[in-house]
């Protein structure tokens, strides 16, 4: 019997799960919810997915809409067997009590507290400890990056100390009421929690970072320095990062200078809403002065934690032990490969 | 036989075009250009695109890099029957000179004037007098736009005058360098040249534009006022929009509302690089003064002029005497459908 | 004895009108309202201009803040024979029982809708009907420009119709969480709002617009179209806003193409705040097509509606019988000649 | 006899020096120089400095258009001691030949390299270094803001080493032809060039920095993180920081939270162009973990020089000895105070 999975919350993360889980063939997708009916709902309704409202109080509004649904949030859980909740950030943590109720398994996203789920997951660094899990945190799309390009770095050499400064996109594409227009705005929060966010999935890393907001919407990027406790080289590094999955080395030379360039290396190559799922780093910019090294990397903030939710869910029904074949079965499923 | 179609300039326009051409089964892509070696020409190469430099002197650049090419735009040409040029805005007009040694036909872009082919083409309108030309321009995204939605209307109603305001975006997604980033820049040009190009189509029209150029990538906004000799009412126009190739009516009440969010919706359908080749009219904003017409449309300037230069290809080596075949062959073969 | 002036709202209009009345010789202000401590009040404790809280219940917040105040706006209203508010749109309407009951006279901002003073007020077109006025509205940015540079033309010439689009930033300067980021969005109203809005100050103008926001935050700019009931030529039009008040005709070869480089020159000039008062009009772009004129002006949201609170507070206390003479104190006293 | 100043290039940085050495009672303004004739030459010519033509061939355009010139630079070079060249990056080192032949002294700007005049200024560090030299470069906006807010820092505590991530500015305000609209672009040069230009002034501090450009206009924004060898707390940093001239922390409370916030309160203050010469750098988000300090400052790259362009030129002539004194007299000159 396959694991049934719902996603509640049809937005940005929510629809990519969706399609993510569709795209395999050990679980199946039982439906979506949506608090209020729009082009995301007809578009599922188009895919055929269940559509269920996410707030039963509003059933109504869909049945006075051109966007059909099968019922509220209460049926999809009642015929599913985990719930991936992809709600907005803070909402997740009201929904566990229902999930608890109805007794299914759940997922968060990184919107949430670790304390939620008391797991927080990244394929690369904790799949062995997800076996099982009823629940568990996947974290944001930004440290999630981290803990992709951490991670490998991390096990192979003795890191002093990880300093990062994250360069936020202020809103997704599509939420066009969100600034800022011609500003930046720093966190005034020092250090950000970004690091500490890191180290729920990686405690034994020492990592330190900053944050501002910038009027973009397409892609966050990281500048980031790490301390080495002796002199390394480039070339270690790039072996590294060449082997780690989901990290992708831009060489120099094709022109790729800004993050609107590769997302339209992600358009050329046909990828879905042009998604970057794996996390680039421009090659000629990974440099090293003496013990430390530096380079930049991009998040695609709207995709890039998608493969991890399906590597989370094949744990938590233990229908893979190894991580990496996990990451293999999800990868070739949703078609992802190293983008260039 | 297949006509073998060239694509001289692997860029915006160019690599839709070969894609689309590639997608045709009465025609050929014998291969595209490019200046230099990039991550186009790397992914033109993925696609097994042949891959020719456009310009002779410059092959020794694409040898040294990794960007395989076959050649140069002589032998390119060489072995097709047609190209669709597809160089910045004013090349065109520089190679015409090589097609016509070369014997080859060719389609321009709207980045040159009219008296490059002496002939200005939009499918709705004039395809028919395309039959067998040997040189012809596919308009501008602007112009191609106005002509699909304006001729419906023009044939069917007695319009005294078009008013449009132009609403530019400053660059597309991967021009990077291009702003203004925080401004408005008004063309010091009225009226605008837009009105008189839609005229190189259809001298019949009255119409007079103004432009702005102002900081988005994604599309272009047209606001349109129409003037009719008598009154008349929204349903009637919508009812002509409605059947119209090409044309997308946004229907109320599914909360697309932006630009952006246009491109959202491309982007859940799984449209290649979002792409939009339809002009969006939001139909809630469709509204009648007594006799005069408002409406907003959207044009996404990398794409919409695509399936005109099927169309066009087909015409010109007569592989369809009817337009509305025509545009229903190329839709197929593209998979252009009605987005909403 | 001078009128004493109270602004309630000390924000981005609030602030300027505040200043522009502390410039004048006949009123003197007696204080400005905030409805919490910041940066705005700790500038207006610099200026020592009497700061009291907007909301009584909010006093304790000031209190315990850097920034010191007199009182709440009961006290500030009790010494004041006129208050001018800047509250945000919709919120005057509110405070207008307050300002009934303390028995005060009023002008409202055009956020506000017509009714909630019964007249609307540009000093161009209706000066000596504010005479004595208790209540008054002085019309939006955009209205207010429209009235200025279409009430010569309009009383000179024969205008059968005004057709405009409104090109609006998305937020000021300072609110840097308002987008869109990159998108253009166009107002779903058709026409929109803004034509009618003139209407309320020239009943007897024919005028249709359309509006969109784009990403900015400097001005807004308008795309004009006027039909006249005869040919006419530049000239007429030129020499008519050349001798009205507050409007600037930019002079072709200066190299001023855009609203930041109009910002620009104000910059240069020393403006306080870089403010733009006057509605520039590029010269070049001032042209005929047989009877129809098109040009573009742009809009300084801002502060653009500055001079005309104060002539509105002159009329209303009949300090000043002759608009012209209004307007020319007005401008003396706030140093506001044509920028270049 | 007061020393005789002339500006070379009235551009952004140019026209600021102008009006400051206007503003100065020891020196004197002898003209300006541009290479064509625009609004900012006419501005030139309404605040009467003399205006020449940067580029003796150019003296027609001008001839032919509104704005006035006196001549060509050798009248000006002719009569002036020293030249503050504000030519564009590159062009001074080219100027360089030109001023020797004059036998005058010359100002370079941070765009050109350390060895156009073998020695870098910043007025806190190495002011009397600079008395009688022919040849100095006031180092970049970035540079100087660096030096300023390290200066003190360095002298009092031992830094171990200072990381930091600049967040530069697409274009200046009037620049409305550069990007990025949509992108966030990587120096891609590893460290970036922005650490060891400190170093030019401050040989022995040990910096580390990565540089992105950002979508916006107004100001730079660094994050910044600095080793020391022992712990310490955020007063002790706070109280040098409070000491140092042309630097002011920003309270919270103010809701100051952008840079565009910042230059809100220039505005507010009535500063010329919103000139925030001044480093602002937020107090509450001035931090320590153990023995590392992070914090933000904002540059704003068209004002921030400016002071240590007039502070060279005093001690250039041995018109002041003492550093301090230097700044306190261009301090109160330029009326520059601390902003908040």
């Amino acid at each position: 019997m396959k694991p049934k999975v719902a996603v509640n919350g049809y937005g940005t993360i929510g629809k990519r799960v969706a399609d993510a889980v569709q795209m395999q063939d050990d679980i199946e997708l039982t439906g979506v919810t949506k608090t209020h009916p729009d082009y995301e709902g007809k578009i599922a309704n188009e895919n055929s997915y269940g559509l269920y409202s996410a707030i039963p109080e509003k059933v109504s509004d869909f049945k006075e809409s051109e966007v059909e649904i099968q019922g509220d949030i209460h049926d999809l859980l009642g015929k599913s067997d985990i719930v991936v909740d992809c709600s907005p950030g803070g909402i997740g943590a009201k929904n566990k009590e229902l999930y608890e109720k109805k007794d299914i398994k759940a997922i968060f996203q990184g919107g949430e507290d670790h304390e939620v789920a008391g797991f927080s997951f990244n394929t690369l660094v904790n799949y062995e400890e997800a076996i099982d899990r009823d629940f568990l945190r996947v974290v944001s799309c930004n440290t999630t990056a981290l803990c992709r390009t951490l991670s490998g770095i991390h096990k192979n050499f003795e890191i002093e100390k990880v300093r990062a400064t994250m360069i936020r996109r202020g809103g997704d594409p599509n939420q066009d009421s969100r600034g800022p227009l011609n500003a930046i705005i720093p966190k005034l929060e020092v250090p950000s929690h970004h690091g500490h966010d890191v180290q729920t999935v990686i405690p034994s890393i020492e990592i330190e970072t900053l944050a501002v907001k910038v009027p973009t919407t397409i892609m966050h990027l990281h500048a980031i320095n790490i301390e080495f406790d002796k002199n390394l080289n480039e070339e270690e590094i790039i072996s590294i990062l060449e082997e780690t999955p989901r990290v992708s080395l831009i060489d120099e030379g094709l022109e790729i200078d800004s993050t609107s360039q590769l997302i339209e290396v992600a358009r050329d190559k046909g990828r879905k809403r042009n998604d970057l799922m794996e996390i680039p780093i421009w090659k000629e910019a990974i440099g090293f002065e003496e013990n430390e090294l530096s380079f930049f990397q991009a998040v695609h903030q709207e995709s890039d934690v998608v493969p991890e939710n399906i590597d989370a869910i094949r744990a938590m029904f233990d229908l893979e032990r190894d991580y990496e074949r996990a990451i293999e079965k999800t990868n070739k499923n949703i078609k992802l490969k190293k983008i260039l």
